[in-house]
Order: structure tokens, then C-alpha cells, then sequence
């Protein structure tokens, strides 16, 4: 019981840190990442099971499948994962947090647009095509990822490399935090409108809530408490990651990117 | 000009509280209004002009247009500008805003009572009746609302009347402001859930994006844009209210309420 409750709720931060104030959040990170992973398997159930599972050009149709798994994989759950990493992996070294944050918002972005490369296709090779964009669930979609490949770019220009001046990097923070938060929330709002409008379309029987309905409608519900979570864990200030000596000391010797 | 920058930007309010910094505040809440505004101007014309306007029981089909008009008059418009109501009258006392803020949500709850009166309604009337909460946007757009009731009456108890003490009020807070937040975001989610899917249902050539299909997606947009707005103004921690003398006199002298 004591080894579970150590592992829950960071004993051990507490020593190190006693100024932070960490109960719970050890819980939450769990309770957030076993959701993700039930968001992935509802999804990967409904595109596997329900909906024929894969194929790429050959069968439009199935290649369809890979939008809405790749989409929940990079802009749901890395995407979140990616935003809590400077909570999660709070004692390690600012710079290695930023290149991880990189690095894991580049591969949302990767899958992203593979997850597109498919829906398009699958619009554009059926027989005869379907129209592209025209659904509110294909204008919050793309919004979405315009503006984190944006917020992509503009983050690596002044976090990374070259890295603006401190001052400069200062101010623009609170800008990349909201349009980075606002972004997950777009996309979150995206893949329910996404789910939402699938369900019309192929469960016939959807008003009769058929297992498939049900199954839809939980996996929705399910993205929206991981999201509410990652969500608690960003925004509860006692949870913010506070700075660790070596990053004081890196920008006071004005080292770039840290 | 002179006039227009001092309406706008809070001239006075800089010299009464030197020390926040609202540049741009007044802006920004102008611009929310307005963007408030076109959303219920667009509802108001999708549900007069597209839908074909209003009836209660005797016709249920009209019946319900009452539904989104109402839902997004109280849910959407109401319901942020009661969030705002402490930054944007932030030089009025305490225990007004607090009342004004009761009855903004108060007001918000019985439009949605209504408005899902007039759904229910028209779904039970209709020959045959049309099945009720099987969708996804019923599923969130429930919840959105029991979590707001409850959010209004555990606000009421512990902010206004009996009032609890004031170390609980202080531990309750933040829950109170994760919750309406979250009650906010899932509120337009439904509202954008339950937009997509009456387009899927009655815009039978939305594929070919019509003026009706266009003028549904730029509802949606306008909605999100609203929301956005109103998270920036309540997120940017200097445009929080700070207390003004009155409000710590009576905190201090214990007066419940204040």
C-alpha cells in the first residue's frame, strides 16, 4: 500500500520540491493516459470491427479508415501527451523537454497528414467522387492543423533554433500556450464533429442506439474527459513544472534554447 | 480618435489601478459582443428564413427551431457573457457582480429548460415519434447541462446564500471556475455537434455546399471565434479583476456574501 501510494502521488517530488504542492497529480497523469489508451482502442475497435478495417488505394473505402485512427492517434493523444510533458517529466532538463515537445508534435503532425493523404483519397477515388471540405467537421479539421503547423513552426523558430531573445521568447510564451491549447480543443472539437457525422452516415439504425451508436457515442464521451483532463492538468497552476537550477543557469549565461 | 482610443482601451481604469495593465481589454470585449451578435444574428436567420420560423405544440416540425435559437441565446451568449460579467464590470462591488452572475445564469438555465422542451416536443409529437437522446450532441449537450445546474446551485450555496466559510469558499473557487469553464466548452461543442448533424439531416445537397450549407458553416466558425474570445479574456491572468478596497473590508469584517 505505501509502494502504490509512493508511486501515485510523488513521494519523493515532495522532498525535492516542497514547495510544490503535488498531491494528485501522479493519479490524475495515470487516470489521463488510461483514458488516451481506451480512446485509441474505441477507435481502433470502430475502424477495425465495425468499419472493415484497412487498405490504402486499392480500396477507397477502407483507406478512409486510416483518417479517423491516424487523426485521434497524432491530434488527440500525442498531440495532449505532448502538451503534458513538461508536467509529466518535470525534473528532467528544459531543453531535452522542448525537443521531446518537438519531436512528438512533429509526429501528430506526420500521422496528420497521412490521416488527410486517406481521407482525400478516399473522396477523391471513389466512384463517382465525393466533394472535399464542404462539412463544418472538414473546416474545424483543417483550421486545427493550420494552425499547429503554425504554432510548429513558430515554436521551433523561437524555442529552438536560432531561439529569439530571451525577452522576445518571454512574450511570445503565453501566445503559444493559448493558441497550443486552443488548438488541441480544435481538434478534439474536430474529431467529435468527425465521429458525429460518420455516425449519421453509416450506422442506418443510429436512432435505435444499436450497439455500434452506443459505441460511438462512448468513444466521444470518452475523448471529451481526456481532454477535460488534459485540460485539469495544464491549468491547475500547482501543477506547473517550476524551474529546475540548470535552466536559471543556462539563461543567465544566455545560452540559446534553453 | 482621442475619444475613440479612451472608449476603447480603459484610459480611466489605468489611472485607478496603475498597477494593471488592460491594453487592448476594452477591444477585445467590443470585438466579443460583436462576434456574440452575428452568431445569434446567423441562428436567428438559419432557423427564420432557412428553417421556416416558429410554432409551439400546434405545429412541432417549427416546434423546433425553438431548440437551437434558445440554446444558443442562453447556453452560448448568456452563459459567456456571465463568465465575463467580473471582467468586464470590474470596478462595480463584489456581491452585484456576484448577483448579476447568478441571474445571467439563472436566465441561461430556463432558456435552455425551453429549448429542449420545444425538442423534446417536437421529437414525441412528430407521427411517428422520433426516438430522444440517441445522438452524440444529445449525449454531451445533457451533460453540458446538468453540469451547469449543478454548478449554479453549488455556486449559490457557497458564494451567495447561506454562504459557506470563507476558507471553503476559497478551496471551492477553482473548482467552481474549472467546472463553468468546462460546463462553457462543452456547451458550444454540443452547439457545433447539433449544427452539423440538422445540416446532414435537411441540407440534402450540403455536399454541393449551398448558400444554407455556407451560412451553417459560418455559424459554427462564428461560434467557435466567440468562445476563443471568451477564453482569452478569461485566461490572460492581467485582465483578472483585482479586489477593490470595499470587497477586503467586508471579506475582513466577515460579512457572508461579499
Amino acid at each position: 500500500m505505501t509502494e502504490l501510494r509512493s508511486f501515485l502521488f510523488y513521494p519523493d517530488m515532495d522532498q525535492e520540491f516542497p514547495q510544490q504542492n503535488l498531491e494528485g497529480f501522479n493519479l490524475t497523469v495515470w487516470l489521463t493516459e488510461a483514458v488516451g489508451i481506451v480512446v485509441l482502442i474505441l477507435m481502433g475497435i470502430w475502424t477495425t470491427l465495425y468499419r472493415g478495417g484497412f487498405a490504402w488505394r486499392s480500396n477507397p473505402a477502407l483507406e478512409f479508415n486510416w483518417h479517423p485512427l491516424l487523426m485521434t492517434i497524432g491530434m488527440i493523444f500525442i498531440y495532449g501527451n505532448g502538451i503534458l510533458i513538461y508536467r509529466v517529466f518535470r525534473v528532467r532538463r528544459k531543453r531535452k523537454l522542448k525537443i521531446a515537445h518537438a519531436f512528438m508534435h512533429l509526429l501528430a503532425f506526420v500521422l496528420a497528414v497521412i490521416g488527410l493523404q486517406a481521407v482525400f483519397d478516399s473522396h477523391n477515388l471513389n466512384v463517382p467522387p465525393i466533394p472535399n471540405l464542404y462539412t463544418l467537421h472538414s473546416w474545424v479539421g483543417l483550421i486545427a492543423i493550420i494552425m499547429f503547423a503554425f504554432q510548429w513552426v513558430s515554436g521551433l523558430v523561437s524555442f529552438l533554433y536560432p531561439g529569439l531573445h530571451v525577452s522576445l521568447r518571454t512574450s511570445y510564451l503565453p501566445v503559444h500556450v493559448f493558441f497550443g491549447v486552443g488548438g488541441f480543443l480544435s481538434a478534439v472539437t474536430a474529431s467529435l464533429l468527425g465521429i458525429l457525422e460518420k455516425a449519421h452516415w453509416v450506422i442506418t439504425d443510429y436512432k435505435d442506439l444499436p450497439v455500434e451508436g452506443l459505441h460511438v457515442n462512448f468513444l466521444g464521451l470518452a475523448i471529451i474527459i481526456f481532454a477535460a483532463l488534459v485540460m485539469f492538468l495544464v491549468t491547475t497552476p500547482r501543477f506547473k513544472r517550476i524551474s529546475i537550477p540548470e535552466d536559471e543557469l543556462l539563461l543567465k549565461e544566455g545560452i540559446v534554447g534553453e
